[in-house]
């Protein structure tokens, strides 16, 4: 079974949006801020590589309805880009619609998965999956800026802390990357 | 002049103290995770090194009266701990109390540093610190944990982004340690 992991861009004081999200302004009005480290070009070569890496492992993504709408498109030819949307092509895999709530989408997209890992984006989803203690890992890639408000990646959880384990920091010019295996008891699954 | 620098340990999840701070929990019921790797032993030797550099740029310290009250010791014989304020002497300095704001305390601060650094601790003092745009750094020691709640470092700053320069990345066994430059225009101060 792959890892679940949840994927965000987020801003040093731990925004994963600017305000008034929409069609227009998918990460909200200026919160392109926080993608142009993936937009850039020409993008810093450490970069290329962890966005490389974390394609390359990913067997199937969740992400909410917000996201698939606006069509945030990291990957160029993802199934709920823009331009895959207008065209009657599929060109890289199917999505499935899940009205059951974010455990379901997770286990589906375990499911789907088989050994590869399932990844786990968009600011709302991916505050549901950790309020639901459902990650394995998560990949925060820190962008090195204060957004005046916004929406925030983490909810208070309530309850007991959560430790994780860093496993890896890349800092490229743009942006630091970090990834934390999430300990949980060997019983929780 | 010295750089005013802001310093502090945060959760990944944006918490730099537990709920109910006093003197009994400086930083909260179970925020002392927040400092574990501060007071470890043995303390892994880039963490040392860390805490060795900031002090040794260090010309004064601008705390908050929580702080200064529960006595939270980080270099062993500063004025502020428990110890030194119970004996009769003041081995490493001397402390005032400044009523008229942060501002006014950072001032003096910078006055007395003269060629060397100002640290600013505490989580109360840190967040007004920032919202008044005064800090040049911040260090983030961002600690492999997510708290169930607590007090978070960033207030929502309104109006403008802040540009950061990520001046360096130092990874312990314990703890994430980032510098950033913070960007503002020449004519600010």
């Amino acid at each position: 079974m792959g890892t679940v992991r949840v994927d965000m861009s987020m801003s040093l004081n731990g925004f994963v949006a600017a305000p008034n999200t929409g069609a227009q302004n998918p990460l909200g009005v200026g919160g392109t801020r926080l993608h142009r480290w993936l937009f850039a070009a020409p993008q810093d070569p450490r970069d290329t590589a962890v966005i490389a890496e974390v394609r390359d492992s990913v067997g199937a993504v969740v992400l909410g309805r917000t996201t698939f709408d606006v069509g945030v498109d990291i990957w160029g030819d993802v199934p709920w880009s823009p331009a895959t949307k207008e065209s009657s092509a599929m060109p890289s895999g199917t999505f499935s619609f899940v009205a059951g709530g974010v455990a379901e989408a997770v286990e589906r997209a375990v499911s789907a998965a088989g050994a590869r890992d399932v990844e786990v984006m968009g600011a709302d989803t991916a505050r549901q999956v950790i309020a639901a203690g459902l990650p394995d890992e998560l990949q925060i890639n820190l962008v090195p800026v204060l957004l005046g408000r916004g929406v925030r990646m983490f909810p208070e959880l309530g309850g007991e802390q959560v430790e994780l384990d860093g496993s890896g920091v890349v800092e490229s010019s743009a942006v630091t990357h970090l990834r934390y295996r999430v300990s949980r008891p060997a019983s929780d699954r």
